[in-house]
């Protein structure tokens, strides 16, 4: 398959635990947000460079599943597939697991819209298209 | 309907934006907490008490659908309802709107294993399918 | 002494705890926000309102006193005073007790400096000097 | 001077910022517990286990002194040394700048008291404070 795909590996902070002594569930789209951004940077040109030439990518819907456990210190090793659902949106399938044994942490999706600076829906410049269709190793 | 509801009401923190001035994604997941914490106080029986009693809720599956703007300091009105879609799941669906217009800001759900201390599945006691059961106001 | 004070009470989070089963410290700068937030508010003058004037409070200093636990669900309560150390600088102290008990929770303040648009320091205009004077109950 | 100390980089991260569109006051703690993780590694024995032989280092005291802007996706510089100012506490000095231009962004340091499973203050083991006196370069 030819969508880009990259992989990033963080440890389970303290900040990210809860009282169950595992992650508490809302720090998955922030770790979401570490995969794509180090996605897009890898394809690139960091996210960063969008913004500046006035393109957003809000997330408009985001859907995890927690398959199990992570502990403080963990190192996870989390995999972020880049797609474009239609010609307007940009999709992210994110899968976090044990980096030593593989065992699955959480997986999901982000779908995002493309705007410009005032928020409008607009046509990803063809760029960003080209650039969601690169493979990455 | 018969599924237990409730609304709280609460303002955006500063520390819930991004610069992108509206409420950063994976706060909408300490919002949906916050309404499901104060659903199940309503009903009578704080969720304190039930892992006091050895229950624990994970969350086993979240999705949100990002519909709105708000700003800091906008004041948010956060419907919650409470359902079972299984014998042992709980399920609350989670509306905000701005208190103001009711434009919608983001809506979803969050779905919830019932686990002892242990994390193991346990069949939900009597006394919580009970309560899952009352229609609040 | 006549600077302004406020109290505002909350519950601790889910989302706010660690695996020592307490708050995590970071958190604290979140409630102190909330604090001071709601201290100006009942100034007669929402914060949102201030930056649309043209004026910022960025902190410049912070200091944390942990004093005790505080465990998911407490209801905490949160006295913020402000006063001004200088022309050019705010003071908000926090002081976070048990509703309960009164027992300690944390305490310590936050220095704003006083900026425009583009950050630069600026003289306070007078009615925020004015504001930082009133006494309210 | 004999104080371990130690080096780590990361990126100011989308949900590390606000609407003022530099990072969010109470992050700062979140790197500096990124930092003491580091320097506590470096030093041959994680934090993780120390918990594991029943140690626990609550903070009970923060500072921070905000210096400067860093936008998202800067990449900045950590800093962190340990030092034992009594028998009975542990602190951690941070510094945070600017990767690439070494232009300071925030400081301060945390303290923190050395305590059992159960919370009660305790007298540090010998193989920590032979750690604290570590030399790294």
């Amino acid at each position: 398959m030819s969508n880009p795909s990259h992989v990033v590996r963080f440890r389970v902070r303290y900040s990210d635990t809860d009282q169950m002594k595992t992650y508490y569930n809302a720090r998955v789209l922030e770790w979401f947000e570490l995969g794509r951004n180090e996605l897009i940077r890898a394809l690139g040109k960091p996210y960063r460079l969008w913004e500046n030439e006035g393109v957003r990518l809000p997330v408009c819907e985001a859907h995890i599943q927690f398959d199990g456990m992570a502990e403080y210190d963990d190192l996870l090793k989390l995999t972020s597939t880049l797609s474009m659902p239609s010609r307007a949106r940009f999709r992210f399938d994110s899968r976090v697991v044990q980096d030593a044994t593989g065992a699955p942490v959480c997986h999901g999706y982000t779908i995002h819209a493309v705007v410009d600076t005032l928020g409008r829906p607009m046509r990803p410049p063809a760029w960003m298209v080209a650039l969601a269709g690169i493979e990455l190793k």
